[in-house]
């Protein structure tokens, strides 16, 4: 295969023909391979230094005298060295390794064959380290408060790399092959979670100044942490800007070009936070903020993630007052993701069952008798305030309603809010205007299945015609198989953490004004979202 | 301090200080670290990749923060890298070293200040490989023959681990310091205990076309075969050339600078095999050949390793027929070592008492009654054939006689032809004479203690004038030292290996000429020997 940097995968086989050793030339076995493979390097690879590991020579060597001299050399790739791991009388089908997106509470990864870019299999599961918390500042209690319990660190790296592992079984048996046979592996993730990962104290990361204890680590050996993966795999990890700004945001970058880009263009991705980059290849820019939860199925009580069950989309037909819900893989419903909420709520607000502060109404006076029907049938009165039944027990999946409650839309409020506010605060630190955005990439499970359209309804995307929108689906998994294939993509991931500037705003005054301002459907200042109506007769006395 | 390449040790300290985290600037612990110690580098050390090994990040983190951001990073120095270690508060007293001889009887080793290149203790041992086979051969077979048990390799790696670990703790007791304070090993032996060492089959090492697995290993950390040092120390071992030329050789081709003189100079290496380099900074050609073993004390049943009670000296006065004996440390003399068996030959050759085949005479009938009496004292008959006492059992440190046989003679006698027919052999491939060396080294404990003008007087080594020859001591640890202290020493290692031309003896005819010629005393040509009297008269009959 003829390699350039797009195409010069993290690990490689070159062809090698030798000369057996004879009394005319008795050079030792691993220098005569030495040789043979710097002289047998493709242009790609020319010049860089060779290594052998000392856990690859008896390994390497019994595989040139096998192979009668003549076979091909497995080397792993780094910017400038090589390191000889393996030899092969024949060459194999795969080079098979593993790009992994290691969420907060959800792994997602691929097994790629790096020799061609072949996706071999997909797989997902649990995050293990939620037994010992749901979100990032829980794990990173329990990873550094001793009164939790003797080895927190400990135990959720190897929490991890159970998790990781259970994905590489599953990987492997779906593709027919060994776990060791995997050579690479690149991990997207947030800071905390490469952290955890790496065996690294997470403490100072939720603490001011918030600093992480490494963005950009070296790769290292799969053996080093026990990724039954080949002991020598380099493990790639992608990395952070901050402690809000991960990998997996890299990864996000990598994947929609934006650094590459031209016209300046914007990368979403909502996740345990919102996180948002702004920029082109000229600069980049970005900021984090905690707007998430809500919207990934972590705050709202029938909140869950976009799997089998999840509501993922809801319309309200506001002539017949029917509500219809569609599901993910059309199952019962079993709660509402994300996409869910946001459709609900809008088409709640644009039926005036939510107020412009985020409030249920429950007015089962006014309107016609099917709008009053409605309201009686699914507004409910309980304890704790007004509550929505989206799916009744009778039909959910598991034999109880599916309910919003004020609380859970008090949180989803909050989240549009800081989203918008986000949004707003990183476009006016450059001086840049939404309409002068040329594309808004929308990551994730968030960025797959939300609606645009309702988002800008509850203000808590901009006003933009909807072709500004583009979903680019799991970006941090994307940009770690990116990771695998292309040393381009490698260094531009360490040249992305040089060249963006981070906006903290944690301390940010102006995002706090601008989350107030935001707090409100679509927002305090309608001018800003000229396409969607607001009812400001709806709004209650003594409210402006 | 200021390093050049002749100063630039293989672990080194270099103060930094660096801004804690703020706000306006969260930079990453590691990463704040790794920009300070990049601006730190000494001009030396400028330009070298920064990495940190994926088991320091913890270590190096914990100790920066501690330490409030300022004192003293510890790096591994390599010629194209460096790695960053460890990080302190306070600059360390010492940062310790070990440099090693690992011979196949015996480790001799130093443990070195690096940073200043003092000496803090010096120890030996024997070789725990010894319980698997006394010579290289038999460690061989051992370590590739099925037959002899399972893992044989692994056993004999573990006996030399084992070995050095008691250096290692000796030498840490010594000094006051802990083993796992010492950041670095270099390693000087030949080519089969190298591989023995990493674990590698030394099968085609003895088998033509005698091939070593590997010659330059790359540098490995200590913990990958379970040194009991620093868990990232560096261990360098130093590269073979061949099977039969070692990396202790190389040691001393860098002790006595033959690669950077002017002149063109010669080093003898007398261990298990005698290995000898000539050349000067422009070129060198080296060979090998078992000419040791009865010099080394392997053969002569009363042989021994230059150690306390080993006969160093011996002296016949031929005017009083006295014996005088001289034992290293003055101990009861317990055996002989080569030194002490060269001197007493020429010594028997000069009284005729061994003739010029080596063979020993018992003429009890002439000359005068003192030299009749002294024969007829000293050499007896013997079911073997003549022998004779050089000290008797009532004065000899263990009960029993100190004699030579005829067959140690004869041992003896082939080595001697062996080591005068290697020299010639490789002075004639270059067209160099003899009277046109500068000087002459002489190596190891055979070269401390060697008296050269007895070595002429049996044909062993050439007849040049006394002051031609110079004792360099263990050459082999002095060369590790070396390479732990000077930059310039390990590339001279390197470069010394691509440069040197190796003549295989195995197969080369003019030596086994030149090897039969050489089997009298001092040679079948005595114009080869002006200052060694001839007794041809002595030669019996049919003899020429």
């Amino acid at each position: 295969m003829q390699y350039d940097k797009t195409t010069l995968p993290l690990v490689v086989t070159i062809p090698i023909a030798a000369e057996p050793p004879s009394l005319h030339d008795n050079t030792a076995d691993l220098d005569r391979l030495r040789t043979a493979v710097t002289k047998s390097l493709p242009q790609a690879l020319a010049g860089r230094r060779l290594f052998i590991p000392f856990q690859a020579m008896a390994v390497v060597a019994h595989g040139f005298r096998l192979a009668g001299f003549t076979g091909h050399a497995l080397l792993n790739v780094f910017p400038d060295h090589l390191d000889l791991i393996d030899y092969f009388g024949q060459e194999p089908e795969h080079i098979a390794a593993v790009a992994l997106d290691l969420g907060t509470t959800h792994l997602e990864a691929t097994l790629v064959d790096v020799s061609c870019g072949d996706i071999l299999a997909h797989a997902h599961c649990p995050n293990r380290q939620m037994e010992y918390g749901a979100d990032i500042l829980s794990r990173i209690h329990f990873a550094t408060d001793k009164a939790q319990g003797p080895d927190g660190l400990g135990r959720m790296q190897r929490a991890a790399v159970d998790s990781i592992n259970t994905l590489v079984l599953a990987l492997a048996g779906e593709a027919g092959i060994e776990p060791e046979s995997i050579r690479a592996m690149s991990i997207s993730g947030n800071t905390t979670m490469a952290h955890l990962l790496l065996g690294l104290s997470p403490y100072h990361i939720c603490r001011e100044p918030y600093t992480p204890l490494i963005n950009a680590p070296d790769p290292f050996a799969g053996s080093e942490i026990d990724l039954n993966i080949h002991r020598l795999a380099p493990v790639w990890v992608l990395p952070s800007i901050g402690s809000y700004f991960g990998g997996d945001l890299i990864s996000g970058i990598l994947a929609s070009g934006l650094d590459r880009l031209e016209e300046t263009c914007m990368l979403i991705d909502v996740g345990t936070n919102a996180e948002v980059v702004l920029g082109n290849r000229d600069w980049l820019i970005a900021c984090a903020g905690a707007a998430g939860p809500a919207l990934e199925g972590g705050v709202a009580k029938m909140g869950m993630r976009a799997g089998p069950g999840a509501i993922e989309h809801v319309h309200l037909d506001r002539e017949n007052w029917q509500l219809q819900v569609q599901t993910i893989d059309d199952l019962p419903a079993v709660g509402i993701c994300g996409s869910g909420l946001i459709d609900l709520v809008a088409e709640l607000y644009l039926a005036k069952i939510v107020d412009l502060r985020g409030k249920f109404r429950r007015d089962t006076t006014s309107g016609p008798r099917q709008r009053r029907d409605f309201v009686s049938k699914y507004v409910l009165k309980t304890e704790e305030g007004l509550a929505f039944i989206v799916t009744p027990s009778e039909i959910s999946g598991h034999g109880k309603p599916v309910i919003l409650t004020q609380v859970d839309l008090d949180a989803m409020m909050r989240s549009k809010a800081a989203m918008y506010a986000i949004l707003t605060t990183l476009v006016n630190q450059v001086g840049v205007d939404f309409s002068e955005l040329e594309r808004i990439f929308v990551a994730g499970a968030f960025g797959k299945h939300i609606d645009p359209a309702q988002a800008i309804t509850l203000g808590m995307l901009p006003d933009l015609p909807l072709s500004v929108y583009r979903s680019v689906g799991n970006s941090s998994l994307q940009g770690a198989e990116l990771i695998l294939l292309s040393e381009e993509a490698r260094l531009r991931s360490r040249d992305i953490g040089r060249k963006i500037t981070y906006i903290e705003l944690n301390v940010n005054q102006e995002f706090m004004i601008r989350f107030s301002g935001s707090r409100f459907i679509p927002h305090t200042d309608p001018h800003l979202f000229p396409s969607v109506p607001v009812f400001r007769d709806e709004m209650p006395e003594g409210q402006a």
